[in-house]
């Protein structure tokens, strides 16, 4: 849970007199989310996330963020829409920081996701990486093999106060994703980060995609990959589930057919995948910050998908024909 | 800023099902409020508020609670309106805690509140005060002068950690108030926490009260003198706002007249509500809990208000004629 910054009535009231929004009627911090500020704003025009941009994002990627965003909106994606200020700009500041209005987005993430939400998602997914195509701009991706070795570099010398062993382990497997890694996959603008708190549901359907702060140009399976270790393990027991992968690729590919070389080297992508959100939360678990508000999540988790998916021998262990 | 418990899809969706509220769209944790967890509830029948009552407030004092809450809505003052299950019952459970839901209230707190405010406040804290005559449950002030002498014992040993002399001083001003401590003064339930962030405005009207979970029976002049010590001292400077006060005390006046007694005896109550709030922060100050979510507010804010009354005069003092 995280509000980093408080914003006071002045600032608002600043705020507000740059946008066409009427009255402000309510604006109250949300719990929720590791990166930013976010404060749900109700004016008599509707209501808005307001979000300020705390250390961690790059502000020179913020363009590429909200244009996405609004790219994504206006191709007909599930997602909330940038707010033009009066002088036409998206990006504004705060209290000091970079800060955005966006549309509120309906909806609830899945505490403990099923197979429904599964298969919702790989139907959206699938529409986002359709919609990227006409989108202008691009990032890199500064989390793929280059960032994975630097992380393993930077945790190198504690990773075994974690697991004995693992700093070993990890090398292994940077040096094997070295060799495998795939080139020349279909690719474009990832989410890169959709776990289930960032994808909304009604009732079962999905109502919308949140979070773009991680978007940057990669393979598009890479992507499925990612969802497929944020939303087909059970948590508890770190248990794949294949009935959840199954749905979530039959719909995706239902949308966006996949070649078959990207269904072949889907377990590859999935290793890394695990690597990445493994390393991460490693480098957070051995860094933390005294009185921090977010808990750090356990990177062991992470190391049994990576376990998985070097056992997987083909597409059929993620439940497919 | 705090949520400290979450609540999954499985219990909200329990706990609707107690409701006829239609169509869940939004759960978001807020992150405000220090005692309870609260969650901003959206359905298509509007949105709402969620609380959920954690450790510091007794279950049995809920009824209450929630009854004063509905009596004065019933009474026409602003503030959240309890809803009622289909059972009938405005008290229910979430996630192994009593929970209940309350109409959502538009505005915000100020962050820096003004004269006007202060005129807005003395206004709807008398109309607080004449609705509450026709309410019939009460609970007695745990805070008030037993109270306090507990919270000087059990912080004698390390009051003066915080300033060299304190506990001594702290001894002489609850000696001085249990000997001066006015009699029957025109009394009922009193907010007894109307701090500016239980204090909602749209554009400079107060649109409502919340928060009334240390509601207890006390003199009305009481939590006048409450009001007084939260919003006429400027916080940095820890000086006595006079103008601000004379808007309180007058609007207050206009609808409620205050007795002469009342208004004799406001420098003391003024010293007890002072030393009442410097005696629970000393208190949490003392007994800080590691990785706690709030930070603990320094009570030597009201070590300077306690003393500023202490030098009072009369009324006059306080910027009436």
């Amino acid at each position: 849970m995280a509000v980093y910054t408080d914003v006071s009535d002045d600032d608002l009231e600043q705020l507000l007199s740059r946008y066409d929004l009427g009255t402000l009627l309510s604006c109250k911090g949300i719990a929720e989310g590791v990166e930013n500020s976010n404060f749900m704003l109700v004016t008599d025009r509707g209501p808005f996330i307001l979000t300020l941009y705390e250390k961690r994002v790059d502000p020179q990627d913020l363009p590429f963020f909200l244009g996405l965003m609004e790219h994504l909106f206006g191709q007909g994606i599930l997602c909330p829409q940038p707010v033009h200020a009066r002088d036409g700009l998206l990006l504004q500041e705060v209290a000091g920081r970079p800060a955005a209005l966006v549309t509120f987005l309906n909806g609830t993430w899945p505490r403990k996701p099923l197979v429904k939400h599964c298969a919702e998602l790989g139907k959206a997914l699938a529409q986002f990486h359709l919609a990227v195509g006409t989108f202008g701009l691009s990032r890199p991706n500064n989390l793929s093999l280059a960032g994975w070795e630097k992380l393993i570099q930077d945790t190198a010398d504690r990773a075994d106060e974690v697991q004995v062993g693992l700093a070993h382990e990890l090398q292994v497997e940077i040096d094997f994703l070295r060799q495998n890694w795939p080139e020349n996959l279909p690719a474009g603008v990832i989410h890169a980060d959709l776990f289930p708190d960032n994808v909304f549901f009604i009732q079962d359907r999905l109502s919308g995609l949140i979070d773009f702060y991680f978007a940057c140009h990669d393979f598009f399976a890479y992507d499925l990959a990612i969802c497929l270790n944020a939303w087909c393990f059970e948590d508890k027991e770190r248990q794949f589930n294949a009935t959840k992968a199954r749905a979530l690729l039959q719909e995706y590919n239902r949308v966006r057919p996949l070649t078959t070389k990207e269904l072949q080297v889907l377990p590859i992508l999935a290793r890394g995948s695990a690597l990445r959100f493994l390393l991460t939360r490693l480098y957070d678990w051995l860094n933390q910050v005294a009185g921090a508000m977010v808990k750090p999540k356990d990177p062991l988790d992470y190391w049994f998908r990576l376990n998985f998916h070097r056992g997987v021998k083909g597409p059929g262990d993620y439940g497919l024909d």
